[in-house]
């Protein structure tokens, strides 16, 4: 008796499934947290003609392969990477380890609290960062220090965990995408092995769909028992150019949606753009200081070190029709827990 | 009335599928091609237990991650690997545009057929040989040149195309897996870019399910087109300690079941069964030169310089519990086309 419950309930289901498909109206907004306007219309239409069958712009399931940075286009970038914010901390916490950081840069100036000189080392004194609190011990053991981590670590202007700093706009994008048999994959600039930890939970995407940076690993026996260490050498920089390698590397075919937010995914954009057929193209620019933050330096917004958009980058979005979302006017909401 | 047909209908098949899933002994069998045996049988416990929510041993769908060695695994990797029949091949194609090779090893080797100063120019050689046959082209540009080999070219002693030479058994073992909610990877020291043309139409692995040894490769703007440019330049081995490292790189999480063939895979089955939980390691062993090809040296057969499977990795093996399967014994057909 049950049995025939059930049925009856999960034949009601699919009725309720079905009248929705043939007639969208009754379907709920999958996108609530986006304003009406072209950009919200953009995704709604792509989705539409890539997955009717009558369409010319079908698109085989299989090849349904949407691919999104991570920093500034799913989650906060500011007022620096979050996974900056993870090694700082990590340098000042295995300080006392290494007495000689008290008189060696840049860690002197990491634990000094002095930016002005860390900025001033560049990207070599972030490197000597990078491989002093990411490397040296086991994917194992860095797994556990990242998830410690993000369970206690609190962005400094909104005071919650970083993981909660996602952008609710995006998050529907990518259960949107997904409902609709889109495989949905990170390629970042970020560590794959820092992002991979959270990814599941916060975004729905599995370790294996996250592309990123990574340093070499190397296979050992370690008291019997087989381990990976981490290595302070770089393995693949997934960034710019190395985007449209990485999705090649990791992907092995050409994505049809990508969206981004900052020079650094130009060429995953131009890479997208250049297959045949329906292709949709986004970026994400932060105008919006009042919820979140706003820089370019396009548009005359102020410059930023941490996913910085060019006025030449906005100039090639709009020449070659990408679309460029406003987090001021596209965003209804833009954090889960906004009002 | 053709919709509540239908809905009978498959009211009916989903009855079936109910029926067969509380009484197995009214379940086809998953795995026609392979004979009774303790090795069938250990394939179909792991799964069973692993896939019963009451079983100590469940594993969730999400880490139902399963890792497959290609060559002598899934396929045929005698008389020699199918990509250096490729290469031979690519090098007797490209000759007219290059005169120096008629007199410059280990080209000319090549061309004269001379396979024993082919195999003295060793690892070297085939080096240069694989980066004259596989770099220099872009991405696309060799995709092309893999399919068109793979519609043409003919295995010397089964007079077929190399994409039916592949294991029926385990192409029924993956069907089985995937039936499961496994995920199945094909992890192999073969060229990523070479296998990725054929894995879908014939083992049903999506292009991003494969991890494989790479060139680097570059993103270049030609013709104001983006192109990824195959550069003559090792990216990655995927191969023996490199499979551990590829598996990490790729899939971000430990497979609970892994098959090969040879000694390249003993580090990826170490990887496998040093996780918690239920285990399947497999290795498959060529001991059947009638209807295919026997060598080891494992239990005194033939020695082979392509999928050496080496006394010391069947001793391990049989330490360590993994199961290890004869061809000519666990097999009951080995090709499609066999009777």
């Amino acid at each position: 008796m049950q049995f025939v419950l059930q049925r009856h309930l999960s034949l009601t289901l699919a009725l309720a499934a079905w009248l929705a498909l043939i007639n969208p109206a009754l379907a709920a907004d999958p996108l609530p947290s986006w304003n009406a306007g072209p950009n919200k219309q953009a995704i709604l239409e792509f989705v539409k003609k890539t997955t009717d069958r009558s369409s010319p712009d079908y698109v085989d399931p299989a090849d349904r392969i949407a691919t999104f940075d991570n920093d500034g286009t799913l989650w906060v970038e500011h007022p620096m990477y979050t996974q900056l914010a993870f090694a700082l901390d990590r340098v000042r916490a295995l300080a006392p380890q290494h007495p000689d950081w008290k008189t060696t840069q840049p860690f002197k100036a990491v634990l000094d609290g002095d930016m002005k000189t860390l900025a001033a080392s560049g990207e070599k004194g972030l490197l000597e960062l990078v491989m002093a609190s990411h490397a040296g011990m086991s994917t194992e053991d860095f797994e556990t220090i990242v998830k410690e981590w993000f369970a206690t670590a609190r962005h400094p202007r909104f005071k919650r965990p970083y993981t909660e700093l996602t952008y609710k706009p995006m998050v529907e994008l990518l259960e949107y995408l997904r409902a609709n048999d889109f495989k949905t994959f990170i390629v970042s600039g970020g560590g794959i092995e820092f992002m991979r930890p959270m990814t599941e939970a916060v975004y729905g995407i599995p370790p294996e769909q996250v592309i990123g940076s990574s340093i070499k690993t190397q296979f050992e026996i370690r008291d019997g028992k087989p381990v990976l260490m981490r290595l302070p050498e770089i393995n693949f920089i997934d960034d710019k150019t190395g985007k449209p390698v990485g999705i090649n590397m990791y992907i092995g075919r050409r994505p049809v949606a990508a969206f981004g937010n900052s020079n650094g995914d130009l060429q995953m954009l131009e890479w997208t753009a250049a297959g045949d057929g329906a292709r949709l193209m986004m970026l994400v620019f932060h105008d919006d200081d009042k919820r979140e933050y706003a820089y370019g330096p396009a548009d005359g917004l102020p410059n930023s070190p941490f996913g910085t958009f060019s006025q030449a980058t906005m100039d090639q979005a709009r020449k070659s029709g990408w679309n460029v979302i406003s987090m001021e006017n596209d965003w209804g909401r833009i954090f889960d827990f906004d009002q």
